[in-house]
C-alpha cells in the first residue's frame, strides 16, 4: 500500500537531537548533544521512599482513572508556589497538569492556531517546540535571539507584517539553545509589544530552577492582567523528565480549551507521576534539592567553560551562561558547524550543528550547541580536549 | 483580551461522560457512568513490588529521559505476545508505546488525515476517539453498529460516496458503548472492503483481554498482510489506566510517522510507566492475572444482567455481552433516553445517554449505557433497584 501521510508532516523530520541522542546512546561517546538533567540531581532516594509511601496509602487512587485537568492536590500547590515564589497567576488564569512542557507547545498550537496561522519564535529556538508547531501546520517566522533576548524592536516590525500571528514563543530564562537570559527591559518590552498587538504570549520557562545564583529576572508572565501569557512549566529539569509532568497556568477561558484538546490527547498524565511530583514537592527538602542542583550545574558550566577557553578560544566564541544546560558557540571564521559536529562525532564526541535550531532552513549555520549537564566532569575534560583538536585541525 | 480559538475546535464540547464522571465523584452516587476498571482487578500489590525492584536495579534509568518509540524491552515483549497469541504482525510492521490508546488516536488523525479529511465511524462509538478525530478537523461519517459488529454492506456503499476517506475506526471486540463483538465474516468483510477501496483501518482493542471465555475471534490486524491497519491496544483495563501505557502496531511507514509526532506531543511516554507495564507482563502471572479479571467482569456483568431482567424487562432490550464493560440498552417505546438519565441522576443513579456516543447529532436517542465495572455489587444491586423504579415511573 502506498501511504498519503498529512501535509502537515512534509517538512517535519525526527528532530536532529533525538537523532544524534539515539546515536550517541551507544557507549563510547561522549554526550554533549543531549538535554538530560545531570544524573546526580535526579532525587532516586527521594523517589524511592515516595513510591513506598504512595503504594501503602494510595495505591487503588495511584493506578486508576484520573482527571484530566491534573491532580487536585498538585495543581493547587503549583499555583500557591508560582503565586508566592514569582507572582505568577491572577483570579482569571487556572491551571493544567500536562505531559511535559512539551504538550504545552502542541495543546497551545492546537487552541489557538488553524493550520496556515502564524507563530513567531526567537531564532534559534528549542527544536521541539518548533516541531510541534510545524506538526499543527503553522508558518514560523524567526526574530534573532539577542545577548540580552529577543530582539523586540524587530518583533513590532514582524507584527505589523505579517498577518495571522495567533502567538510569540519565548524562552526567557537560559534560552535553549542560546543560553541567554531576556533583561527585564525587554521582557517588560516584550508583553506591551503582544499586547498592543493583541497577539499571545507563550512563554516557556522549563530552565528557570536551576538558575546560578537562584534568582531569574521576573518572568512575562507576572506582567500579565491582561490575560496574554500561557505560562509552561516543567518538572523536567528539577524532579525527573522521565515522569513527564509539566503543567501551564494560563487565563481560564484557554485552559478550559486545552482540557478539552487534552482529553482527546491522551485523557490525562501518569497519575503515579503527578502523585511523586506532588509529594515531592511539599514532603519538605524541595528548595534544598534545587539549590543543591544549581550547584551541580554552576559546577559543571564553570568547568565547561574554562575547558572553552583554555582549549578553543582562538577559534570560538560564546556567551557565559548565568543558567540552563547549555553553551552556544559561534565559530570565529564563519565556517561551516555542521561539518566541524561530523568530525567531532567520528572522534566520539557528540555536539548538535547550530542548524538544528533554525527557524528557518540555513540559520545559524557558523555556531552549535554544547551541553555540559548530561557528561560526567571526567567527560567533559575529555570531550573538550577532543573538540579543541578537532578545531586546531580544521578551523586554524 | 477577547480570544480566538481554534476552528477545529468550535464544535468539540468537554467529554459528556467525563463531565458526568466529575460530577458523580462526589460521594453518595452510584457509578454507571464511567468505564473504570473495577479497582478489586487493579494489581496493586505487584505493582509496589515491582516498583521496589526498579528503583532499587534501575533508579535513574526510571527517571531519565527515553527514547519515543518506548522501552525498548516493552516494545519486544508486545511484539512477540502479540505474535504468539494473535498472530498479529509482519516483518513489515512496528511498535510504538504511546500515552494510552486514546493517543494512537490522534496520532493517527495527525499521521493520516489533514483538515477536512473524513473518517468512517461505527455508530455509536467511544466518544474520546469520535473527539480526537473531531479535534483533528475532520468528517466523521457514521456506520450502523448490528448486534454482530459493524454493517459492512453500508460501509462499502459510504466508502464508494464519500471522497477522502482516510481511515475507518472500528472497535471489533465488545464495542464501546454497544457491547457487541463484530463476527469473523465481518472482520474478514471489513477488510476486504477497506482494502478494495484503498483506505487504511485503526482497529481500537482496549477490551479484547476482558472476554469472558479467554478467547476472542481474530483481530482485524492478524489478516493483516497488505499493510492497511493500525492496531491499537492498551494496558488500562489489564494492569493500570492511571499509568497511562498503550501501544499501536501499524505498517513501519506509518509508525515513523507516528515517532516523529509524538515527539512533539508529549516526547515519549512516561518510561517508570512503561517499566511497571514490562515487569508485570514478564513477571510470571500475567495469564492468571487475565483470567481472574474476566471472571470478575463475568460475575458482575451477570449479576447487572439478571438484575434488568428482573426489573427492566418491561422497558428496556439489551445485547448481552460476552466481554467488555458495558451493557447498552434501548428503551422499547422510543422514549427520550436523555430525560431518563436525568430522572436517574436526581436519585443518585449516574447513567450515559446513548447521544452522547453518536457520530451525528441526535442519534441515539432512545438508548443508554450502563457500566458494571465501576460500582460494586452491592452498588450493582441498588442501581439498577433505582432504575427500576425510574423506569417504572417514566416509562410506564
Amino acid at each position: 500500500m502506498e501511504y498519503n501521510f498529512s501535509d502537515n508532516l512534509k517538512d517535519l523530520k525526527p528532530s536532529a537531537i533525538r537523532e544524534i541522542l539515539k546515536f550517541t546512546s551507544e557507549p563510547g561517546y561522549i554526550p554533549f548533544a543531549a538535554g538530560n538533567p545531570a544524573p546526580e540531581t535526579l532525587p532516586t532516594d527521594a523517589v524511592s521512599a515516595i513510591l513506598s509511601d504512595i503504594m501503602m496509602e494510595q495505591p487503588v487512587d495511584a493506578l486508576q482513572y484520573s482527571v484530566t485537568e491534573g491532580y487536585a492536590p498538585l495543581r493547587k500547590t503549583l499555583k500557591d508556589y508560582l503565586k508566592s515564589t514569582q507572582n505568577i497567576g491572577r483570579d482569571s488564569d487556572e491551571l493544567i497538569i500536562t505531559s511535559g512542557a512539551q504538550q504545552v507547545m502542541s495543546l497551545s498550537a492546537a487552541v489557538l492556531c488553524d493550520a496556515g496561522d502564524t507563530v513567531v519564535c526567537e531564532d534559534p529556538s528549542f527544536i521541539g517546540s518548533l516541531n510541534a508547531f510545524r506538526a499543527a501546520g503553522l508558518k514560523l517566522v524567526g526574530v534573532p535571539v539577542e545577548k540580552d533576548g529577543m530582539n523586540v524592536e524587530l518583533l513590532d516590525k514582524v507584527l505589523d507584517a505579517e498577518k495571522n500571528v495567533k502567538f510569540i514563543y519565548t524562552i526567557p530564562n537560559f534560552q535553549n539553545p542560546a543560553g541567554v537570559c531576556m533583561s527585564v527591559q525587554k521582557r517588560k518590552a516584550l508583553y506591551e509589544t503582544a499586547k498592543q498587538h493583541k497577539v499571545m504570549i507563550v512563554e516557556d520557562n522549563p530552565y528557570g530552577d536551576t538558575c546560578f545564583d537562584g534568582v531569574c529576572p521576573p518572568s512575562v508572565k507576572s506582567f500579565d492582567e491582561d490575560g496574554i501569557v500561557i505560562y509552561a512549566g516543567s518538572f523536567s529539569k528539577v524532579i525527573s523528565p522521565g515522569l513527564r509532568v509539566g503543567f501551564a497556568l494560563a487565563p481560564s477561558a484557554v485552559i478550559s480549551k486545552m482540557v478539552v484538546c487534552k482529553q482527546t490527547a491522551d485523557v490525562h498524565t501518569s497519575i503515579l507521576s503527578q502523585m511523586i511530583c506532588y509529594r515531592f514537592m511539599t514532603g519538605g527538602g524541595y528548595e534544598n534539592h534545587l539549590s543543591r542542583n544549581r550547584e551541580i550545574y554552576r559546577n559543571k558550566c564553570g568547568l565547561m567553560q574554562s575547558l572553552l577557553d583554555r582549549d578553543m578560544a582562538p577559534f570560538i566564541e560564546y556567551n557565559k551562561p548565568s543558567g540552563g544546560l547549555f553553551i552556544w558557540c559561534r565559530i570565529k571564521n564563519g565556517s561551516d558547524a555542521e561539518s566541524f559536529c561530523k568530525k567531532a562525532l567520528e572522534r566520539r564526541v557528540a555536539v548538535v550543528p547550530g542548524s538544528a535550531f533554525s527557524v528557518a532552513p540555513g540559520g545559524n549555520g557558523d555556531c552549535f550547541r554544547l551541553n555540559y549537564s548530561t557528561p560526567t566532569d571526567e567527560q567533559i575534560v575529555n570531550g573538550i580536549g577532543i573538540l579543541g583538536e578537532v578545531a586546531k585541525a580544521t578551523l586554524g
